[in-house]
Formats: C-alpha cells, sequence, structure tokens
C-alpha cells in the first residue's frame, strides 16, 4: 500500500466536500489550478493527492470528472463501508460525538457509549445505550468494533485506553489532552482542542501585536 | 517575536499537562531525556522547545524545575490572561464547546452564544445566553470579543465567517469541516474531526491488512 503522509490524509475529506458542492451546484468537472485556488493548496500537490487515490487520469482541458473523483474519495477514504466504534466517557463532548450526525456519512457508526456515572447509562434519546465500563470488554468483542474514542477527563484516559486495548481495540481516537502510552501495534489519533488552542492563540496575539505597530 | 511552528505550538499545551501531573506527584525537576520518554519526543526537540519559551537555562544533574517550567508555558500559552470569545452554532458540538471546563484553565472564556434556532436562544443551565444571530455585530463589539467559534453546519459557515469578520472578529476556531475563505489579517484555526478520522481509518485498515499478511 502506499504510504500517505498525516497532512495528505488530512485534506483528503475536504476534496471530497468540495467536489461535493460543485455536483450539488450543477458541474460535471473540476480542474486542478481551480481545486488549488479554492482549498489554498499548490497545483502539483492537488494533482499529486488525486492521482494517489483515483483511477482515472485528468485531461488537460476537460478536467476530471467530478462523479468519478467523488466515487474515489469515498472508496479511498472507507464512507462506503461501515466502520464501528464505541465511545468511552458520556460527557457534553461524548454526547457530542455520539450526536454528530456527520459520522455515518463518513461510515462511522457508533454503536453505544460506556460511563461510571450511572446517571449517564441507559437509553439516550437516539436510542443508543449507554453501559457501566465493566462491559467495555465483552461488549467491544460482541460487537465487533474495532475503534475505541476516548472521551473522559484526562486523568481518567490512560486506564481506559489501557482497557480497551486489552479488551482487543485496535485504534484509539483520543480526545482526552493528554498523550497516551500505546503498544506500536496499535492506531493512535488524537484531537487535542488545547493544542489547536495554543496555535490559535498564538498567531491571535502576533495578529494583535502586529496591528498594534 | 520568534516564530514557532504549528507542531512545536501544538506541543505546549502536552508539555504543561504532563509538568501538571509530575508536579501533584511531588516531583520538583525533570530532565528533558525523561520528558522525551514520556512523550515520544526527541531529547534534542524537547530542549529546543523549552529553551524558546523557558527563562531559565537546565541543568545537566538537576534537570529543569518544575514550577519554573509550568509558569513559562502558563505565560506562554496565555492561560493567565483571559481570552474572550463567542460561539455561533449552539448544537450538540457548540454546547459541548460551551460547557467544556478545561478552557477556563487555557484561559478562555466564551462568553455566550449565537444560534438561529428561537429553541436553543435564551438561558443556558451554565447560565451563559444564546442569542439570535443577527445580534453578533453588535455584542462582539459590545464584549470586546476577538475570537469566534464556529460551530455550525458547514453550508452555513461561511456565511458565519463572513459575518463575524464584518463584526471585528480577529480570529475564527472552526469547527466545520470545510476550507474558509478568510482575509490575510483573520486568524483561523481549524479542527476536522473528518481529517483526523481520515488519518484514523486509513492506518486501522492498514493495520489489519498487517495483521491478515
Amino acid at each position: 500500500m502506499e504510504a500517505f503522509s498525516k497532512n495528505q490524509l488530512e485534506r483528503y475529506p475536504l476534496y471530497l466536500k468540495y467536489f461535493k458542492e460543485l455536483k450539488a451546484a450543477g458541474d460535471d468537472s473540476v480542474s486542478s489550478p481551480k481545486i488549488a485556488a479554492k482549498l489554498g493548496y499548490s497545483e502539483e500537490q492537488v494533482r499529486k493527492d488525486l492521482q494517489a487515490i483515483s483511477t482515472e487520469p485528468g485531461l488537460p482541458k476537460k478536467g476530471r470528472n467530478l462523479q468519478n473523483l467523488i466515487d474515489d474519495l469515498e472508496t479511498f477514504l472507507g464512507y462506503k463501508d461501515v466502520t464501528s466504534a464505541v465511545i468511552v466517557g458520556v460527557g457534553h463532548l461524548g454526547a457530542a460525538l455520539m450526536n454528530f450526525p456527520a459520522f455515518k456519512e463518513m461510515g462511522l457508526e457508533i454503536l453505544c457509549g460506556f460511563d461510571n456515572d450511572p446517571l449517564k447509562q441507559g437509553k439516550l434519546p437516539n436510542g443508543k445505550e449507554v453501559f457501566p465500563i465493566e462491559k467495555l470488554p465483552n461488549l467491544l468483542n460482541r460487537l465487533n468494533a474495532h475503534i475505541v474514542i476516548i472521551a473522559v477527563p484526562s486523568n481518567a484516559a490512560q486506564e481506559v485506553a489501557n482497557l480497551a486495548i486489552d479488551s482487543g481495540a485496535k485504534a484509539l481516537w483520543n480526545f482526552a489532552p493528554i498523550h497516551l502510552e500505546t503498544p506500536s501495534n496499535i492506531v493512535i489519533e488524537n484531537v487535542n482542542l488545547a493544542s489547536s488552542l495554543a496555535v490559535l492563540s498564538h498567531r491571535l496575539n502576533q495578529q494583535i501585536a502586529e496591528e498594534e505597530k
């Protein structure tokens, strides 16, 4: 399998979103320069990115066929298959993730949640159930879910990660702002709001300093 | 001001979190090799990162003083000041962000929300108010909030960004999975769950293919 960089993988959902917008607006094809201008990438990068996932070459005059691009991207991103996940931690963030409608489009199905708080256990309005965390090992196995989404507070995250891995999880999607230690065969991807905010705040302060000069 | 890369800025909150854990466990100092091993960075990177924000040099035998590091990081990250923000879009994700307790520690205060849905307007249980979106220009100005958090669906995000910028926002924290077009003096930082999931899914598929070999 070709090696894709993290940055490259992160771009594909943005291409897909844009191509769906163009298609909805009635377009049939799109050229690399147009894509590059809209998304702020270089033309060369766009061509390389699309070549890596597309079965059909772009034509110099006509551009690339939009429907084919959409199909290729959805296949590549796994949106046409269903990947099962469970979530641990059903606080505000966990509940938001369990209710996030766009995940379904992306082929991600969050089957159920786990939380130690008895007040959060039981059926949610969306019909999904929240179980006590002791049930994770048994249910993860039975549901054949590979992905465990970690949405517990930082101080519980490593313990939850260990339990998930012992229970057979192959991938962790970690929303706790902490570095988790995991074996090398476990896939881990972090969504760290503290890191994102650090970038935003620093650039904002620079911008304000610039304006005050 | 020294130029910090995005990756470097993203690491600082993870250092801070770790140093606070060590401090809470009773430690007074920490060495670069220990930090590097824990967070999975190289020793050289750790030394460079800390040198860039710390006023005090590390001592070869004693390591760096933890409390000084914590103070320096909190100052650098702006956790000791309060930065005001407002949020547009109070669906599941927006409500989760408005209730996220960790933002307060990070110096971010989300003052109020805006949503077009009358059912979402009014006072939230946490005492914060959700206003109709028409009030954004007036309130953003009056509250002196520089950051607008965008948590609306993709198809409304560009329009909300335009309104926020016209109303005087200096920075946008965008949670909609779409590329926003903004003038160069506006700071923009994206939290894109679709991109994060693309990385996770691709690596999971690679891992599964590896195991089936």
